[in-house]
């Protein structure tokens, strides 16, 4: 059985050191909006000044997005038997549409409650749940259309800015994306979160009983977002570990966490979860369920699924997969597949379709579903429950059937203002992954588009971080809002610490890379920053820009361990006498002899010298 | 000062014990071609039966591309004092156009030659060189051009298909590719290589005095390739570890290995590499040159630069890379940049023009250098010195203006019979990176291209191997033929053995997600072998299958050690309550029970019943 250390048990219960360090050089910053309770959190990293041959510069700091909530700023006392400050607590309250219940609606929910022999297991901090009072909708959705702007559409605006106003004459330093049909505007403002909430093509998962959440947006038109997934099974792994995994995910840049538990004591690592939780978290219901069926998917059915829905829900979960779309009758499609059907979530309800021969209860409850997902604002991730599992399975009949449906079910959640998403795959090759997109923009109306990778080959375990890596790089350029991360032990294992920080820095390489390709405003300045760090040999600026800055020390360190050489005008590539930047240098002291300034007459200088060069050389060997 | 250990001094020399293990479950096989000394090298992986509810059946065991060479074969006795057997020596001979030399050519080898005090460090089993016959072209794209198929052609042949002949009915199970115009054959006959050598589109890089080679090619029409570098610096390393690091890079996959050495006793170094290696070696000549002035850059002329490509010529080196673009007039075209000029070869040349006010001698005795190429039949690597070091600088004009005159020195080139690659960036993102091939293929008429990665971030120090391996499976799927790998530690620090591991199972990844998406005949068959050993709970099959079979099992190992976890049923992802692939199976029996037993008749039946449920369940909510 899972158990929590003797730590928990302490008023000085703590998470994980090596989790709430400060990063090198940085510090958290808070960018408040138009209330003193709007506080947007931003990492600020200080860069060195510039003392290169003759230029001698400031540099100003860098704003980069952070996800890791008060577990970085030094001002904030941790306790994790308490949870994390509640900052949304006032603005819900604010709306008056919602209650707070005199205890916890569902049936297991009490159940748990009620079993003291699982005091010791749970969350010292309970608190009674919220609900929207009858006849209410409380989603973002709703809000939105009914033109109003949350604070979270406004903490969101900021957010997605990253102080974008500070750095504004460097956004010409940057190339114009290819953005195939994104509309990406100069600026996120609290209107355009609100409409692009408003016609479905953004959701903010915020429950309102996740009062901790610091909120955020996934949508085309946003950052490309990344989601970390941790859980125990029931194999290995306890609800300290659980903790330890989300604050070490959040620190590396997971924007959301999904809680796969399938193991003991689901309900209550959740809630130690999600109390402690700064991004939203999002969860596979239909995993508890069946086990609270003993496993096994016949014995499933509606009024287990929902009383999980609401339990879940009482508890702050923000969004939920439902394999909604996984119909009676897509089933016999797969028969024919190389890998069948891999999602799990997906062959459990296969599995209760063909045992009842009747239409997944999913589907068939759809809308009464909606209802539930409204009153506590939870947004849909609909589940792709055959997804291929193997590149040979990628884009078939099984596939695109449900995405389909998908899209069917989306209206249908849009009709009850219910924020929705939609998963993607997979396994999938290069040249297949944009149809993915394109029908899925086509069939889901734009909602949001969120893929495990995909894989863009099956040959590699060990290193599937890196070939879905390539594939999500790509489908995020193409329109994906967020990819969720596949760390190096898929296929084999469940990740340990160092897997789950190995699959999210790989995820914000593809995720940035993807907002580069865009042309998301200002996404190329952290790339600018380190290269002119780079081109100054500031080292310690290029360690602590980069994505994982102890890493790039380390390695650094391995062949040039001195001090003095984090100073030095060379590395250990080349060496002092062959450096590269140094000649490059001298190219400039040229151009600056040649009394060629600045750079438009650089440019055009260089143009004529270039034009002129290349007609007397063209010769050499035009006329031999 | 270098040194070599004592063992290289006895008899019983040998290489890293880690390097030379066979693959697990693995043998090397040759596959005889139209003469018995034609002897292809592949790896066979025998796979285990299936045994799978009620399924058993034989699984064919998989080819593999090996690089290996001699190393993993149990049969060869492996003496690194003598170097590898002489498998070209005999086809060279044959075509009586070469002659042995009493002595080296270059004044430069000769001193090194006679300098007893590096008695201890050099080969003990010195060869004298061959060269051209006065007046002979004895490079490959000679011969095809007169339309001789070499032994070398055939052998690639082979190789390139891979036994597909075996493999022939898995062909349907592949899905059609976009090449981007790439003309992909079925199947690749002797003609076919010799008909892309001839044209340009192809290269053999095999140096005559390299007869320890075993033949590939470089072409777009072919697998894409992957290259590691290795050498020693001014800062770090010595001898053994750099042949320590080529037979550790060949084990995991290097089709080519380049030797940028430009610390101490490069000559020496480079003859133990060249001796020792089945795979062609790549070099910068300009380094060596370099330092034999002392490192000023300003000192390098003709005379000690075509003296380096003679030495280097004569020990056999396979490729050099020869920066003759960086023409003068570009130069002030970097001024402007964010990071100048970051290739080193382009850096010297630039400051060697700047210093002289003249243009490049590389440029100048073009023709001159084609004279030394097609007389010991070295490939041209045209170096991209002018390649942006950062996204900012990517696909400016100082890029295409040089990529422009590398287009024009590849007619050259061609005009003596000389083949020819073209080297790319660098750092590009995402959306950038087609026109970089678009480009090449247009100035360079669809010479190979040989790219850097390229990066498609900047922010991520310690995992460029990502950044890039993400820009190398986009530009090998347009048509990059082969792929330059980056370690983790680029930007950093020197590679170790695991950086270097890392680094090539990266590219390995890259170049086989791009053979995947162009469609190359054959591609997905190890993909399906592994996706049918996942689906059957193969463990040991899918170690073996995947290109680093021993992190496979080691990571498999670290959630569930127990051998008898190799034959589960299940896996620690989801314990064997979940697993989604026995749910898969229930669906298989079920459409069997249905008697939908082919495959016709699954896709059949399953197309009417999807569509009658479809109909009957889109009621629910269309009606609602």
């Amino acid at each position: 059985m899972s158990a929590i250390p003797e730590e928990f048990l302490s008023a000085q219960a703590h998470v994980d050191e090596q989790a709430i360090q400060p990063f090198p050089n940085s510090h958290k910053i808070y960018v408040i909006g138009s209330r003193p309770d709007i506080q947007v959190p931003m990492r600020e990293i200080k860069l060195s000044d510039t003392q290169h041959y003759n230029r001698q510069e400031k540099n100003l700091s860098l704003t980069v997005y952070d996800t890791s909530g008060p577990y970085t700023d030094p001002e904030v006392q941790i306790n994790i038997r308490k949870g994390l400050p509640e900052i949304r607590r006032i603005w819900i309250e604010e709306r008056a549409d919602t209650e707070q219940l005199s205890g916890f609606s569902s049936e297991y929910g009490r159940q748990r409650l009620a079993d003291t022999q699982l005091d010791r297991l749970r969350f010292p901090n309970l608190r009674l749940p919220h609900q929207a009072q009858r006849g209410r909708n409380v989603t973002q959705m709703h809000y939105a259309r009914q033109g109003v702007i949350t604070p979270e559409m406004e903490f969101i605006a900021i957010r997605e800015n990253q102080r974008l106003e500070q750095y504004r004459d460097q956004l010409t330093q940057q190339h114009p994306g290819q953005s195939f049909g994104a509309s990406l505007p100069l600026q996120i403002t609290p209107e355009f979160v609100r409409s692009e909430v408003a016609r479905g093509r953004a959701i903010i998962p915020a429950n309102i009983n996740h009062t901790e959440l610091e909120p955020m947006i996934i949508g085309r038109n946003f950052l490309v977002k990344i989601n970390a997934n941790i859980g125990n099974s029931a194999i290995t792994s306890n609800i300290a570990e659980e903790i330890d995994k989300m604050t070490w995910a959040i620190r590396w840049g997971a924007d959301t966490v999904m809680d796969l538990s399938t193991g003991k004591n689901i309900h209550e690592t959740r809630e130690w979860i999600i109390r402690n939780s700064p991004v939203p978290i999002g969860t596979v219901p239909i995993y508890q369920a069946l086990e609270k069926v003993g496993g096994k998917a016949e014995e499933l059915n509606w009024e287990i699924f929902c009383d999980t829905l609401i339990e879940q829900a009482e508890q702050g979960v923000d969004y939920f997969t439902i394999h909604a779309g996984v119909r009676l009758a897509y089933v016999p499609l797969t028969a024919n597949r190389l890998t069948g059907i891999v999602s799990r979530g997906g062959s459990i309800m296969a599995k209760w379709c063909l045992a009842h021969h009747k239409e997944s209860f999913l589907y068939t409850h759809f809308e009464e579903i909606c209802e539930i997902m409204k009153a506590y604002d939870i947004s849909f991730s609909l589940g792709d429950g055959l997804r291929p599992g193997s590149l040979a399975d990628a884009n078939d009949a099984a596939q695109f059937a449900e995405l389909e449906t998908l899209g069917e079910l989306t209206q249908i959640a849009w009709k009850h203002d219910v924020q929705t998403m939609i998963e993607g795959p997979g396994h999938v090759p290069m040249h297949l992954i944009k149809e993915n997109m394109d029908k899925q923009l086509a069939c889901c109306g734009e909602a949001p588009f969120y893929t495990l990778g995909p894989l863009t080959t099956d040959i590699a375990p060990g290193y599937d971080h890196i070939t879905s890596g390539i594939g999500a790089a790509l489908i995020g350029w193409y329109g994906t809002a967020m990819l969720c991360y596949v760390t190096p032990k898929e296929h084999l294992g469940l990740p340990n610490k160092k897997d789950v920080k190995e699959g999210i820095i790989t995820y914000k390489i593809a995720a940035h890379a993807a907002d580069l390709a865009k042309g998301y405003p200002g996404a190329q300045i952290r790339d600018n920053a380190m290269s002119k760090a780079r081109f100054e040999f500031r080292w310690e600026d290029q360690f602590n820009i980069g994505l994982d800055p102890d890493r790039a020390r380390e390695y650094h360190d391995e062949t040039l361990p001195k001090e003095s050489a984090k100073t030095a005008h060379f590395c250990s590539m080349c060496g002092p006498q062959f450096c590269s930047m140094k000649i490059s240098q001298d190219v400039r002291e040229y151009a600056r002899e040649k009394g060629i300034e600045n750079s438009t007459a650089l440019t055009q200088g260089m143009a004529e010298k270039a034009e002129e060069f290349r007609q007397q050389g063209a010769k050499i060997y035009h006329e031999a």
